[in-house]
């Protein structure tokens, strides 16, 4: 795999920063940016276009896509939206991305977002009427997620039949790419070569668009290999693990952009971002963040005497 | 892989326990030892044949070992040893299997054990003659582990060429087997694949019997899965992952045996170990350790709903 490049997706402005009481201000967002921009990221997920009564931490995700974008030319803006209403802001912001979720689990889509599966896919159609109707050369890609795609902690194991299933309705809807999310924590590595291969299969290996890994067994990076085995080059990660302790301490949420960017520099694939400067952005969230936890090994630990990046 | 057996082999007690200052009591050592074993675990590594004033945490480990063997006819009881005398030892209590440290940073081997590599190899020589005197069927394994395999926190990096070098002379001097650890925690899994794939391709990867690895910088199960890849069915973990928490809190040292086995399980490689009672082992261990941190994802977050062990 030496020399292949890696996308590492950064949800921390988003997907970290949404359950985290204290709001941050769109500032200190904004320099947090920077620094992941300075370090190499190249892809940053910076908000969600929901309710702002709802979540009033991404309340400012208008104002962070333009501003962003105006600031850091070359880096590719995502955002979550929940509807085809947020992706109407979404487009109009500016943004280069937008994901829908939709979750494997009907009982998780139920409880946790009150909408069946058709529903949810109604808004996907809808959405990609707006998308069809985007002039020239501004139309955002577009992602359906499948959340709960390893597993629900409602309903138990997911039916790997149904995730593809789903996969294929996305695509028919107008999709351009369809991620799998392990938002429980609940995969493991078998599981992630078979589940990739079947919807790879489905929907074409170009349209499964990478993976959002969490590592609340642990299990995390070691999904990220079996990704990497099947010819996975997209994996979400989150700075400091941030957005989800959802159990005890150490049990983190997202997988730690610093453990995963020196795990694949490490094995000699190129993810463009450089440790040392990473960690830099980590003080600045550090700081942005006072008291709240931030996690990861290799921040405690330090990069091996005689690390030597990707070439 | 489905359906593989994989042997985990519990160091705990011996690479565990050596870390922390307060001595245990044998007789705590022989519950805990119990109820791993009543968790299906088949392989423990239950103290080290050091002198007593250097390591008093192992100074009764001719006891443990006779005990073991006493209670638990079935388990596979190892030991360490740094030389012939601690082999001597070994052998006079009965263990099944002696491992023999060798670190393939020479640097690290004189400044830990004050001994050159030819020295460490001379030692070697004297084990594999006491072995060749065991009366039929009483003559124990005989590993050789390549501690520093993976790099050196004194040197850097090890050339792959040197580890090969140093497994052969090991087999060539009477191990039956030789084991690779990360001591350092600095191993990738390009390089772990890569550098099993030179070991066995050097003396037959039926010699190869093992990956020590260590958790410091998150890679731990990762590394486990490229192992896998490469056909080592032998890990090496500890119970909470005890022994070793060489940096912050968090950054623990050894794999933590319960994740690793969620992990196997889940991806329906068979153990023989029920994660519910291991979850009962490190309760006893607990009590036995009050204030000592214990590691773990899978403890802290639980089983996913569903969870069925590997058929």
């Amino acid at each position: 795999m030496d020399g292949i490049d890696v996308l590492v997706s950064e949800v921390g402005p988003r997907d970290g920063l949404q359950s985290i009481a204290p709001v941050m201000p769109t500032a200190a967002k904004l320099d947090w940016i920077a620094a992941l921009v300075a370090a190499g990221v190249r892809e940053i997920e910076v908000g969600s276009f929901v309710p702002a009564r709802l979540l009033p931490q991404l309340a400012d995700t208008g104002e962070v896509v333009r501003a962003v974008r105006h600031r850091h030319p070359g880096l590719h803006v995502a955002v979550l939206v929940p509807n085809a209403k947020g992706a109407e802001a979404a487009i109009a912001a500016g943004a280069d991305k937008i994901t829908l979720p939709l979750s494997a689990s009907e009982t998780h889509s139920l409880r946790n977002l009150r909408r069946t599966h058709e529903e949810v896919l109604e808004e996907v159609q809808r959405i990609a009427g707006l998308l069809g109707a985007c002039p020239e050369g501004t139309r955002p890609a577009f992602e359906g997620a499948l959340s709960t795609a390893f597993g629900c902690t409602l309903e138990g194991e997911v039916p790997e039949a149904k995730v593809v299933a789903l996969a294929e309705r996305l695509v028919a809807l107008g999709c351009d790419e369809v991620g799998l999310s392990d938002t429980t924590g609940y995969a493991n590595p078998a599981q992630v070569k078979r589940l990739v291969r079947a919807v790879q299969a489905a929907i074409g290996p170009e349209r499964l668009s990478g993976l959002h890994l969490h590592n609340t067994r642990g299990l995390g990076l070691a999904n990220v290999v079996a990704g990497l085995e099947v010819g996975i080059t997209t994996f979400d990660a989150s700075q400091g693990g941030l957005g989800g302790c959802p159990f005890a301490p150490g049990a983190s949420g997202n997988i730690v952009t610093e453990d995963l960017v020196f795990m694949l520099e490490a094995m000699g694939l190129r993810t463009g971002i450089d440790p040392e400067r990473l960690m830099a952005a980590r003080a600045v969230l550090k700081a942005a963040l006072p008291g709240e936890p931030l996690y990861g090994f290799t921040p405690d630990a330090g990069l091996p005497l005689g690390f030597r990046r990707a070439a």
